[in-house]
């Protein structure tokens, strides 16, 4: 196991990538205060970098920056061996091809400090793959944000079959400290735990519009003004938890756990057995605590309120 | 063809229900300056109904009253011919029996004057059946809120297959003006579009704790923190349309489009037809019209800000 420095103490941030991801977490981390070394392919790529970071640095400005926080505090080139001089973490946001981040990652396993982890915002490929050709794997895994990442909070973490858990606890906490949402994923699945959520509602959608059910602005208007402003504050667990009032997520499943069985979307549930049962009900009475349903349903309705208000602004 | 009064001249609204729909679509009605007669079934059940009726009016209030409104144009009734009397429209939000919604609709069709729109809350009844023993059935349709509906904006409507194509277009003008977001449906589809798209999402869910791969609390993090604050202001449609810049939805479904085969969620996608590429397509650059995918970009970032802080207070 690796002695690596304390999450706490990171200062300066590595990444890796001229797109929107890649420029994303740069303006990200510069937000919250790191001095951040960015990689780009060839300095013909400055100019798209630059508009991206300047972009989000307004909506961070809103949102908050942290006390010396500073777009002067990047250093830019396609020097890969300058970038990485006395990084204490690296964030890849490399194109996604699989023998483009195989040769990659066996480069930066020489020039990058071997306690140092390397996170991979990889969305598709697994980290077991990307990492088949690096000589210290065991520090590398996949952080993966969601689009735009300097707004969007979450971070799903997971580790390749080389990878230390340590590292992937070390991920978790720094990722944390950085002002992230990160979620630790218990297996190595393909499109992570969002994407597939996300991925079955899309296809849900697709499926609708092939079949004359319903057009793209049908499925926008449904999704923006019906499930969307509750889900932003409170997920879909903990949302039918509430609904079902003093019994939660129990009565959920017990009152309407047939309607599984009804075709309200083409993808089969899996078996209610009792153990997913007690899961839901056991998960969601953690998650809820000794707060009440009713208190728990007045701060939905505030933040609803809020959202709206929000999304009204925007759109003025 | 019925003689309705116009949409915008409506003044009194009646409702059915005392439970959180009923007694919210109560709240959403008086917020707009509406006159609402509610039926509910015992007078036992007014402690509860008004309950819900204060705990949404706080929120009405800041989200903002139409002049007028009040909670004293209300009257509560376990009278439902008392009700009716002076309706112009109806709003049913009884329980989600078929044999109680049957026999509630043919005693409507006596008590309530025969121009006037009925509309079920119904989130899982077909009109079809709920109308089957309605001697007025022409203006009976599904007018399905989103929970609270009082918050929420969305109304699914869709007729069965004896409502009248007119007494559909009346509500969607009906709903529009009392400060909803009507989505008429296409067909009579169970679980309607946004539950289909909610209930894909779930059941992926449900297989991710029935496997092992997340805890409700994965689920719900993952929602809050990754798709859901977008999708508060910008649906998938056009946030992938949005996302992928110049091309639009057409290089999503070009370039992308082969991983619909990939196994990122449980859900079979339907073959992508030149034909629903088409759609997609077309549909997305419907919505866009001559707007530029970089100033919807700026525009989704804004609101994505907005969400956040109003996410941020609400959990103060």
């Amino acid at each position: 196991m690796m002695a690596r420095p304390n999450p706490s103490d990171v200062q300066t941030v590595a990444t890796i990538g001229a797109g929107p991801i890649g420029a994303g977490w740069a303006a990200h981390f510069l937000a919250r205060g790191y001095d951040v070394r960015s990689y780009i392919h060839s300095m013909d790529e400055e100019v798209v970098f630059r508009k991206i970071l300047d972009t989000a640095w307004s909506n961070l400005e809103e949102l908050g920056l942290v006390e010396g926080a500073s777009r002067d505090r990047l250093v830019l080139s396609d020097d890969l061996a300058l970038v990485m001089q006395g990084a204490e973490f690296v964030q890849e946001s490399a194109p996604e091809r699989l023998d483009l981040k195989q040769a990659l990652y066996k480069q930066l396993s020489e020039l990058v400090a071997e306690d140092v982890v390397i996170s991979s915002s990889t969305s598709g490929l697994p980290m077991t793959e990307i990492q088949a050709e690096c000589k210290t794997a065991d520090r590398t895994l996949v952080g993966h944000p969601f689009n735009p990442p300097y707004l969007l909070p979450l971070v799903e973490i997971v580790g390749g079959e080389k990878t230390e858990s340590e590292a992937v606890a070390w991920a978790k906490e720094f990722y944390q400290i950085a002002g992230k949402a990160p979620l630790v994923l218990k297996k190595e699945i393909p499109g992570f735990i969002a994407t597939r959520l996300q991925e079955a509602l899309w296809r849900e959608a697709l499926h609708m519009v092939a079949n004359g059910e319903a057009t793209p602005e049908d499925i926008d208007i449904a999704l923006i003004n019906g499930p969307a402003p509750r889900m932003a504050f409170q997920g879909q667990c903990m949302a039918f938890h509430v609904a079902c009032g003093e019994g939660g997520m129990a009565t959920n499943l017990d009152q309407f756990g047939p309607a599984l069985k009804l075709p309200w979307t083409r993808l089969e549930a899996p078996e209610l057995t009792q153990e997913l049962r007690d899961r839901m009900v056991e998960g969601c009475n953690e998650i809820a605590g000794d707060r009440h349903f009713e208190d728990m349903a007045a701060e939905r309705d505030r933040a609803i309120v809020g959202v709206l208000k929000a999304v009204r602004a925007a759109r003025e």
